[in-house]
């Protein structure tokens, strides 16, 4: 069993000391019940309705170099994997809405969100990294950055590269996101944890209701709406592996591509 | 506005005159309500739980020759629109689980299901013919079946051809296909229509609560567990036209298909 974890903060823009104070708290929650694996939100290091550009490049900051990456790589010492939403400054200078992945102390791999939401687009660069698979513990990770669920594609590709699990941070404003992550699940049938913020920021609002879901699309947690903490389970991963939805079904091997017009 | 319908009804496998009275007693409902276009059942002229191929053979009918057919074709006089699950028997023999689309009294396309459910296979080739788009009267009409739902690339297909609804004749046994169809409506901002059987065959238990949702995923209709007969509503599927999920968001053109590996 693996004891996965998603935490749940609210944040404040702008705010850096305030959101690793939040980030460090998350993690010594995290590190307290055990966890193994754990999803932060996305853009954790920032907060998320900058003014304009100038702000988000002001709270930006280098992978792995930065403040919060050096965090979150001494956390996953001795064999832990954490994922965070970061806002990235590349070397060039351009921003990206970024997941930075760090595993046993060191940093795996940084994925730049392909579906950028709304005003994202005037702030940062879209994503021009791989949807990523990190194999870890005998495990493969998956993960994608919040509006990347309401594109299907962004899932399937995570589960045909063998992904067990979707690492998911969020900073959901829509309502739909959480029921159709069990969908995500069940299409793939693959685990999911999606890491979200609560509270409100310039007057947008949050839904909290960060959640784990099986393969089979049982919501194994979900948090309250507004709520700060650590939500962990152990899940037996290898379940993900098991493909068939019948006995004469498999998710993924009975897929038509011949007649898709995708 | 037009007037949609997913008429539900219980069958009998083998039975051929009951269930061509259930689907005559259906048409005749959706009549009286002024539907102009109307789904129907998976396999509505056969049933569903085959003793062999052998039973299901006897069952099967010519498209559009076939007795079911020629009710449906009648029906859709006059500028209305049916689709209805028929067990097909091709010239060379060859059984399909089909969906026949009757418009204006012509049969405008048979669509033969892609993805067999169970032990289907041992039943019905697997389908052969293109995810069907059909228009008539100004609107376009997708049409998958049954355990298609869980596949995103079927109802992918569809909205990326233009339909405005998918209509969804089904015989459902899995829990998830409803809830799955909310989320197929938000991520491709379209209709759908399912019709589906209730009632139990053999052992095998059929879930009713058809329903329709809108391109913004509400839950526009949905029937009862058992509960036989034709719901209605009024909709405007000139709505499907928004994709715009957010004022900068399209759903099918911020898609990244470059960095999608499916």
């Amino acid at each position: 069993m693996t004891i996965v974890a998603v935490g749940q903060t609210d944040l404040e823009v702008g705010n850096l000391p305030h959101n690793r104070q939040r980030i460090r708290r998350l993690l010594d929650d995290a590190d307290h019940a055990g966890v193994q694996v754990l999803v932060l939100p996305e853009l954790a290091n920032s907060g998320y309705v900058f003014a304009d550009r100038a702000e988000a490049a002001a709270c930006a900051e280098h992978i792995p170099e930065g403040a919060t990456c050096r965090l979150l790589a001494e956390w996953s010492q001795g064999g832990r994997l954490v994922v965070c939403g970061i806002c990235e400054r590349a070397d060039d200078g351009t921003l990206y809405n970024a997941a930075a992945v760090f595993a046993s102390g060191e940093h795996k791999t940084t994925y730049r969100k392909l579906h950028l939401f709304g005003k994202e687009g005037d702030l940062f660069a879209p994503g021009d990294t791989p949807l990523p698979v990190i194999a870890h513990g005998g495990f493969r990770y998956g993960v994608m950055i919040c509006f990347d669920w309401l594109f299907p594609e962004a899932a399937r590709t995570l589960a045909l590269q063998g992904a067990h699990i979707i690492l998911h941070p969020a900073n959901l404003v829509l309502p739909y996101c959480q029921a159709a992550m069990i969908t995500r699940s069940i299409e793939n049938r693959i685990f999911t944890a999606t890491a979200n913020r609560y509270g409100e920021e310039r007057g947008t609002v949050f839904s909290g209701m960060s959640q784990m879901t099986s393969p089979r699309g049982a919501v194994i947690v979900r948090a309250a709406e507004r709520w700060r903490g650590v939500l962990s389970a152990a899940l037996d991963l290898a379940l993900a592996e098991d493909k068939m939805i019948t006995e004469r079904n498999h998710v993924l091997n009975d897929r038509r591509p011949e007649w898709y017009r995708l």
